[in-house]
């Protein structure tokens, strides 16, 4: 059995929602059911890029996440793509024998098994800005999947309608803690990143949040974007 | 009994540490035992500002984080200055019966029975920039008195030798989770904080941790000075 990697890079933190901050090292999945408008992780997504996947077994990528982290444990981020289309489970149980955690982050589309063994399951369904439409029938399956691992919301906001769409997803799942980011609309990763336009756009969703006097979600930027803009591998 | 209070602001985001990105509601208190060479809050530190720092009764701070919040319950955070230099015991159980929830941020040189009272207290031990030199009897005293408080570290980062001192720290209370975040040398509310360098401190740092293959503190920047500079009551 082998996985369809685009890339495993790190260490470096995890730049968004709950494990802000946290050093990690990402595996990147091949392959997504979605096509988001402003997808950022394109070269994960579409089949034109496929041939530069790699079929990885578990073992594989697990001895390449502990050269990377030299053998000492911490905090995989499971991304993508989706990695809910392939089967992490082999590889989460591997690593957990030598004491690694696992986060993933999905859209919610599709449940998995294996999504009872993360630490922490990051559900980010799209807004209307995405183009997409998620099914909340599916989404609720993926909670339930999740079981044990801690679970929570996270949405993009780009404009006041995801804005309204984010506020009616938590309605639906309160009991989530919810985490919101402003998007990015810049996600070349050969054109440098406007810091100011970056920063306004955090600004804006503050603003917004504070302003109605919704207190629930964290709000927070895309701190690898403000970093280091949209190079790639870090 | 009244509290010496410098200013009430938000609502807006916690900036820093454990809560970064959650709304809150600022109550900064005045005074402080330290003098750290590169305070970022002088007008709640200085005695030469004590006549700016309004005396306010707990009914009357909590009246005004009402009136901000709009009655709605929500994180407060007690900064200052140090705030354990005053009682602020009855503002929490004030605020308590109204469903608001108390973080307080001090050094951990002075422990206050009211600690046991707060969700969250982050203890911010100052490192050798600072010119401050801890007292680690009285730290432990202060995580003793937090209970049954979630207790963090907290550690700003200007240079090696602070980061030396940080692991140093963090060896002294394993038990604690840990929060580094770049030091700001631009603390002057009246020019503009340069994006570009303040990012440039915070990769230094994300650098200098995972270079080290220290997985256990998440590093963090200061939110609020990269939207908003070194302005005050935001």
């Amino acid at each position: 059995m082998t996985l369809r990697i685009v890339e495993i890079f790190g260490p470096t933190i995890q730049g968004e929602g709950v494990l802000i901050g946290e050093p990690t090292v990402f595996v990147r999945a091949g392959g997504c059911d979605y096509r988001c408008s402003w997808c950022d992780s394109l070269h994960a997504v579409d089949s034109r890029y496929r041939h530069d996947w790699l079929p990885m077994t578990p073992e594989a990528v697990m001895a390449e996440v502990e050269r990377l982290s030299g053998g000492l444990p911490l905090t995989v981020s499971i991304s993508g793509g989706n990695p809910a289309i392939q089967d992490f489970g082999p590889l989460i149980a591997l690593g957990r024998t030598k004491g690694y955690r696992f986060a993933c982050e999905t859209q919610g589309s599709i449940a998995q098994p294996w999504f009872a063994d993360l630490d922490t399951l990051v559900l980010s369904p799209k807004p209307p800005s995405s183009g997409e439409n998620p099914d909340w029938d599916r989404f609720a399956q993926c909670l339930e999947a999740a079981g044990p691992a801690r679970a929570v919301m996270k949405i993009v906001v780009f404009d006041d309608a995801d804005y309204a769409w984010a506020r009616d997803a938590h309605a639906r799942h309160p009991e989530l803690p919810l985490y919101l980011q402003p998007g990015n609309p810049e996600v070349d990763p050969d054109q440098p990143v406007d810091l100011d336009v970056a920063t306004a756009r955090l600004r804006w969703l503050i603003e917004t949040v504070t302003g109605d006097r919704w207190y629930t979600p964290r709000v927070l930027p895309q701190l690898h974007v403000l970093v280091w803009g949209n190079q790639r591998g870090v």
